[in-house]
């Protein structure tokens, strides 16, 4: 097993990403919290610099590469959202970017990355590998591979949404009696979970998953990495991921209290919700904690929940109906 | 002439809504900044308390009325979001509120201020006139009359939002070189420049307004306070106000560069920019001032340009108009 990041490499991340990301509000609706009969407290990530977290791990990841090697380039598979966090952060740092990402993803993905200066190489996600072809490019270029989730600096940056958390927390003078995240390799979930058992060891950490993808649920029940089913597809599409990582899981089977799965519908009443209380833009993937939420899935009476919005890169024909329902 | 508020009255405002408001982020977006050749901040006004920057001044004046009359009630004529504003400032401190609003207000800002414990009475603003209902419905019941905002404690209120804005430029240590808000009676706008020129003396101050309504740019221009010509619709109900206020007006003439005027497109197009590239939801009167930065109405190449994006509460129905454009 590799190493794995602890509190101290989620500091340091912190620090590495002072003047490159922002720190995302912790909304909050009053009359949320009086329908629910607790209090959520949103932490919104679609705010984010390139609209999700994974700015955060990208840029930690990147910096964290020698500079003779860096030089010659990042490559990244992504359905969108690690793509722009790599993009921005090549960008930044002046050097080439490829990035893989399937055909169909959404179209503000593939435009924001290719805004961003990067490379797109297009691939079919039913019949072609991803890693096989990310892999032939760094090979060929010389290029250093960006995994999404499964990596340690990875883990270590989007960490910092929690430690983040921790000292919005803090200044509100409120303890966190449990957190709900979005899942789909687990590198968030894992990086916030570290955190937030640093400062809160008894808060209860969920990750939340959609219909059909539901892998880190049943692999923590478990107790051994699960593949989902293929041919299923679920709106959520920056978190339909094949299978736990393997240092994500090794984190998350330690701190997580378990997995809960959300379906389309319900994610669009999540979106919608966004929308009227907290004014924000969530993408589908992002809204599945907040869907775990509203569905009841959680007992919130009483407790403090934080909720993740992680991103809110969402075509506008996609958000269109969540307006229409309700 | 009554008095005006200072900067002083700024800052002591500042400190009593310390934990009743939020402080609101300033986005930024890499790509709209290379698209437009400037740098655009959005302060972010519909990320706030009951979804617009109302809360700020209905907060500052209501807990200025003193206690034994304070606890007769409130009574506020408001299109909607200044009605948010004064409902929850009473529902957090106890006393009743009763809002005169137009029978065809959007429903989101209806909804929002009965959840809030408010009693609503409607009024046909075609031929009622909501100044005399709120005067007989303070001297019935006692209650205190507060304006929206040709008032010395709202205009205060509202200038927190420059306040801040001053002290989050100075942490991203740039200089303001121009703002544009959106300006209905002129209230948030006078608060704001006050602060802002405490703090930036030489930074240009640009009132916007919707097509038919902008008394305030003609206002301007003029010297002297003009009224709008009845009988005109627009998409921007927040701010859709007869004339410039006798206070507002005596601060903005002394403080404003100038007026620009949009129309609904334009407001619809900037509404759609907020989805893109900040992933926040604004409302057509809170979409004004992007919408004047989009059309190139103000030269914004080289310079750092200040937005306030200042509410978000808009019927799904309007905003999906947003969503299927462009």
């Amino acid at each position: 097993m590799p190493e794995l990041p602890v509190i101290e490499d989620i500091t340091s991340a912190s620090q590495l990403l002072d003047t490159v990301a922002r720190i995302t509000p912790l909304l909050e609706s009053e009359i949320v919290n009086k329908q629910l009969g607790g209090r959520i407290l949103v932490k919104a990530e679609c705010l984010q610099v390139t609209g999700s977290f994974k700015i955060r791990g990208a840029w930690n990841k990147v910096n964290a590469i020698p500079e003779k090697m860096r030089n010659r380039g990042v490559v990244a598979y992504s359905s969108g959202n690690h793509a722009q966090g790599v993009a921005a952060t090549a960008k930044r740092l002046g050097i080439p970017a490829t990035i893989v990402m399937p055909f169909d993803a959404p179209q503000i993905k593939k435009e924001n990355t290719r805004l961003m200066g990067a490379t797109i190489v297009e691939y079919d996600r039913e019949i072609e590998s991803r890693e096989a072809i990310g892999a032939e490019i760094a090979n060929n270029t010389g290029a250093t591979l960006v995994k999404p989730y499964d990596d340690f600096h990875i883990i270590a940056g989007q960490g910092t949404v929690g430690l983040e958390t921790c000292i919005q927390a803090g200044n509100l003078n409120v303890s966190i009696d449990q957190l709900l995240s979005p899942c789909g390799g687990g590198g968030l979930i894992a990086g916030v979970s570290l955190a937030m058992h640093h400062r809160f060891p008894r808060c209860e950490v969920y990750a939340v998953e959609p219909l059909h993808f539901e892998d880190t649920t049943r692999s923590l029940s478990a107790g051994k990495r699960l593949r989902n089913t293929p041919g299923y597809s679920s709106l959520c599409d920056s978190i339909v991921t094949p299978e736990p990582g393997e240092l994500t899981f090794e984190i998350n089977r330690k701190h997580l209290a378990g997995g809960i799965v959300v379906d389309d519908n319900s994610v669009l009443r999540a979106m919608r919700m966004a929308f009227d209380r907290f004014k924000i833009v969530v993408e589908p993937g992002g809204a599945v904690a907040l869907a775990a939420v509203l569905d009841g899935q959680i007992p919130v009476a009483g407790k403090t929940t934080l909720v993740i919005c992680s991103g809110g890169n969402v075509d506008p024909l996609i958000f269109a109906r969540c307006l229409s329902t309700g």
